[in-house]
């Protein structure tokens, strides 16, 4: 494997900000020194370039089969718009059908994933508590290097799980030191208002929105949070959106409760506006939890900065517009959920937390990399910039401008919610496991290269 | 029927304070004004004394069947305890079986009721929802003077119902202007508890109280509130115990939505200390929620004076220490869960939350008078001191000091949970439907003298 | 005098709702009764109308001396449009000068106020705190009827008094068994923001809001109520705006301090939009504190539906756009802090609360009326419908409908802040003190007809 | 200067935990690695140790002048003190009298501290504001290296400030980049408290808590917070004791504020229990803020662990029970406050923050060295484990145990806030600047061999 130097670069981790050269082999970062005087087989001089440790996404949905279709990033698409804009790691879900042995699902999933073009990892969703699951957890953890379990508190006719079936799995979990993570919307309320709303001829996207209110999400956000308490689980909220659930959040985390919350771009800088673009357009925005009203973003920021949210990743499950999210053109319930978001993360929260003072430089780091692996049982292979890393790294021209557009991303489909959003700030080389993937806008990254990453238990901040 | 005239008396309503005097005749106030010159049957001088609107418990359990056995006061020993005491009206539940028609558990509950002293209404508890369950609603609400429906969050195996069940009740009671009234404590966390307790060894009362935590009964009236909010029912919270729920229902409230909090003496009163008595006599103060750690206590007595918690009730359910709570003497899920309070409710409230200021004395009536009344579908029959109204009062005297004790009180227990509590101010007499009950020490009550009293929906403060 | 017989109306008060006849001789109500059959003077026939306790405006500025002008509206023509609103009593303010006795300054405003046409009462503002002040409070308690003090947080330069004198001004009014109010804007900041603009070049009218943001008047509620805690006297923010202030209310109310908050139609109704009109039209909403953003608003109507703010009040103090305002074309800081509202209150909220189902028409009559004669010492001679009670009576019709313009209303300004509101419900017929003050659309005022109210301290809810 | 080998270890920072060794030459690390080679004049076998960079002690008063006494330790004694338990840095004060010169104070100040054994810096108390304030304030930041200021809330009568000062204090080091850092208490209430509780007689130690009640801590935390929010400078609030003023931190900071809070091992630990010791004892325990409640520790811990403490600090201020603290034998307001801790600090925080489970072992890092470290400018020199920092290491055994006692701690003073506490976990050597100074129970401190440490403006975590 070739030998690599960079030199010149400011390096910022989590923790630290300073001038030095990186020098990698074998795919690990050997030294990191001022003036290696080490030959290697390429140089990159990162002058002017801040260096990060790559972006780990640990919210995605590559190839998810949902109402009928499926997702239109495959593992290779996906991973590929995630390394051109900075995220070298990511973390998809295994979702067994219900009755489905969760290691069934898991070798079934792993197969689809083989072909990512940067390193994964995988949660298990657990959508059924059978006499089997608590061992199959087990296995999941010890052997499978999987110890975050996912729980759906919404979808309770697919795979939302029941309150005793929670309680079970947070039990399972807490004596395995894993982490339950919990996508947090009540899963009773929504089908009635989605009904009431049905009902009364309200059929379009934007009414999407009106059924999943954020009180909805504050009340799954507070049971969660309450079960978790009662099992001693430590517990990960994903995708925080709205004023209550934060709330709740940091109440329990003030109380000294063990629990962590992500949220993603789309919830900081999108508004409930967005619905009431013409022509079917919102459709683009129909997600679960909706895209919330202004007022709740700068709650979402604070609690970001004041490391009361720990996290931000994607939820990235593009869907195209046409035939795709027109399915529902009739009914938003059969809209498909979900939007593309994986290649754009680094440069909004650049431009809109860094840029704007929202964030410092070291926290960006924080809720991009350092955090996701060390709360998921990667740190320091990932998340990283130190000696025996992987040699993940993001060389990042704090100066390039671009605009967001579905038709210069990498990823499949035909809109982006952030379409005509102004970014600075972006990689010139992403480099994952010591090969540079994204070359001056080249994108050179070889199908199946990324490789499955187990995790370790037990881990937190 | 006999006319009475009160005179010098001083009235207290919700609203007002003034020296009057009352004539009644026929069962109910024919006039209030100065120096009234009427004859009338029998005259009271009330010179030195309040006259306050008769009391209502909006939250009793006589002869309630639990756990193969019985709690301990029928109707009429019950009523007559609260006669005594200043409470003139009750409301009591209809429980049916599941399965049960309502309608049938009301006819039988009607007919256990008749033997009562004092008028009474009956709430309806909802413990399933079957296809003629929205039908009975409607008649119970219609028909049968019952707008009040009661849920239980807790107690999943028997009588709780789920969360789809809870949201058919409430839409249904919506359309009928009708209210929904929650036990709001978690069904499914509780039994997890127990079970861990008990497999620890831990059997005693005390283990109770831990098995029921407040952020338990925090998450089911958070939710309660957040379906209701759904559904757009009003929702009234019974025996509201601790800071989380609280906190709950004042966010809630000040939102604007209409939900309402009633406590009982117990928790005001008493703090988790009781569950270190020895002897098993701490089996007497299990009940659900259990009495909570001191710090709650001011929490609620600042919301009951900022009228955040509306009513004051009793949860009276008694249960005999010997040959009844016994039965859980090796496990404390055994112990029927109650206590008695009816007839203390008045002297309670008065002394510690008028004597100690933290309740005016025109609050003290509202609590517990005017807005059970108001609530309930009473007002102004019942809950006021006005021409028209039903002639129930109670002619109080500030001076009169007692010490609780269960030897003493009227009601059918061999302990009193307020047992040795120094009281001062007492009812001299208490006069319902125009004839005197309590007069001067004698309990003049007649069996089956009580009415059953229909209720309005539509009801509000 | 003569006598007056009003039948067939619906009497509403804070409690009761119901039918019923009210007869009226010398100034005040003498029977109230289901069919009176007593000869009167004059009988109105009130069928199809409400009938409410005059309203109590608890706060207004009539010919206030201010930065070397002086507010359109005297105490005539200021009560005059009261009484065309349903506004039977006003309660205005004596401000001495620094160094002036209170009772000097007493003496002049009681020369001043007495051509108005309705009954008035005066606050007493301390607006400094000398040897002579302690005694001068306790003569305005005892001998003068003025229990309730003003004390001003903001105006440091001119009115506004420093912690050590609110201090004294707080025990002395403890000791006396009076009520302080609070204008709760921090005046130290205002001016250090004020001068950031101006020295930015920031001269317009909107910047007025901001050099006054709503952190700092929940600064000065924070302050106020903590300081009223040191004190243990009962305290009343006036003109309460903010998210802000009312958290530190509701947090204070409920951990059982004696504090009460007042707010303003302008604040419920308006939002920060106004001070985008152009051509110095935004100066006519100018005031302190300014109308906030538009999410403050759900808060207050929460807060007063849920009993949290107890009164409304209008603040009124109109200054001309055309000859007034103006002075401040240049510079935000010298325009007259003020606008009219005396005329318009019941009618606004009415129209926005009432029927917007934010308040019940008993909270209606609550915050308008009741309380505020509670509060100040004026019940039940005021705020009441009872026999006894001073005949101050609105009778409304709940189907007038019109539209607020400054040139159908009766006070002094060129501009109303509420131009084009749509309103229904108005009264038919204003009364008070037994007279017939607004006739079917006449005004039949009497200069000098208003009586001096003195009250009684001790007063509570 | 020697080398020094420092072998097998584990070295734990803010971020990481792993095992390496450290070589030292020249005061600084020189190189961190697995086997490190290299020969040195000492080695030191770390097995079974954690290595922790140098603590700081962001808030200690060494011969502090104060009530007409000193405080009891001197430069020399008081960082000894530090060194024997971990403490290679801290941070005093300079406390200009009232019209002094603030670079003469700092002149005077820095003589008397010469004589200290480890490395100190200086924070500025600004006690007053002059027409040459700002201008010194600028020469403190450009020149001198002190880019902190100390205000005073609370001590009106001496070294606090009014709210203009305090404004103008804010603006200057918002300018400047620096950090305002506030004792929040309200000046103006505690002397009102402190002459009622005398007036009534009430002059024992305890009255001191009570005259200082945690709502007076929480107005000035709230105060001091808005007027940063206004200014826009960062702000620091030392000594955080309870939960009013972490509720305010918390809201500001999820507001998106800068603001950071301290806190002190005996706020985490005693109770206000020990004011009832008997025979003046309790006098051993009057500091400002006082000893709260049981009830504020866990909304402490709750907060450090979430992260919204940022820093643990001790307030070293200790006096002699017997000679100092017995000036106030009658009159609490006339004893010396303040207490030992610096040498207690680690030990504590480890024993009962680590051990149970409130911190992990990476925050106890970032509490005790690196974040103070960072927000005061002298990051990575101090608290980082870096190559290129200063040689300040704690290697500390976990299973050393121990009792504090005064008689076997170093620092000057006859009593102990924490006697018999039990605590698991000391160093076994501490180094500084690359010498070792604490040797396995040998204090090997030079006089004078601490340096002044000038620090940068602009920090922040």
């Amino acid at each position: 494997m070739e030998s690599l130097l960079i030199e010149n670069g400011e390096i910022v981790t989590a923790l630290d900000q300073f001038h030095a050269d990186i020098f990698i082999e074998n795919g690990s970062i050997q030294a990191i020194g001022a003036d290696l005087s080490i030959s290697a087989d390429r140089k990159i001089d990162a002058q002017g370039h801040y260096i990060f440790p790559g972006a780990i996404d640990a919210h995605v949905h590559l190839e998810l089969p949902v109402m009928g279709t499926v997702s239109a990033d495959d593992f290779e698409t996906g991973t590929a718009a995630g390394m051109a804009g900075g995220t070298t790691t990511i973390i998809d879900f295994v979702t067994p059908d219900r009755n489905q042995s969760l290691l069934e699902a898991l070798r079934e999933r792993k197969k689809v994933a083989e072909k990512a073009v940067s390193d994964y990892a995988l949660h298990m969703a657990v959508t059924w508590f059978g006499p089997q699951t608590a061992k199959e957890m087990e296995r999941c953890v010890r052997v499978e290097g999987i110890p975050s379990f996912k729980t759906f508190l919404a979808y309770k006719e697919t795979i939302g799980i029941g309150d005793q079936e929670l309680i079970a799995v947070m039990k399972t979990a807490k004596a395995l030191e894993a982490m339950v993570t919990s996508h947090c919307e009540n899963g009773d309320l929504i089908p009635e208002l989605q009904k009431q709303l049905i009902d009364a001829g309200k059929t379009a996207p934007k009414y999407h929105a009106q059924s999943r209110p954020s009180f909805i999400e504050g009340e799954g956000t507070h049971k969660a949070i309450t079960f978790a308490k009662a099992t001693g689980v430590p517990l990960y909220i994903v995708h925080v959106t709205c004023q209550e659930a934060v709330e709740s959040l940091i109440k329990a985390r003030t109380s000294g409760q063990t629990v962590y919350g992500e949220t993603c771009p789309q919830y900081l800088l999108l508004d409930d506006r967005v619905y009431e673009k013409p022509d079917f357009q919102s459709a683009a925005y129909v997600m679960s939890p909706p895209i919330r009203s202004k007022g709740h973003q700068a709650t979402l920021w604070g609690a970001l900065k004041a490391g009361q949210i720990q996290t931000v990743a994607t939820d990235h499950c593009p869907f195209q517009l046409h035939g795709q999210k027109d399915k529902g053109k009739d009914d938003f319930r059969k809209i498909p959920n979900g939007a593309a978001g994986i290649e754009n993360r680094l440069a909004l929260m650049y431009t809109y937390g860094v840029l704007e003072e929202k964030l410092t430089l070291k926290q960006f780091v924080e809720v991009n990399s350092t955090r996701p692996a060390q709360l998921f049982g990667m740190y320091p292979k990932k998340g990283a910039i130190c000696v025996g890393a992987d040699a993940d790294l993001v060389i990042w021209n704090p100066d390039t401008e671009n605009t967001i557009s579905a038709k210069t991303c990498h990823h499949r489909c035909d809109t982006s919610i952030f379409e005509g959003f102004r970014t600075k700030g972006a990689p010139t080389w992403v480099i994952a496991n010591g090969k540079v993937q994204w070359d001056e806008g080249n994108l050179k990254v070889e199908k199946g290269a990324g490789r499955y990453i187990p995790r370790a238990p037990g881990s937190s901040i």
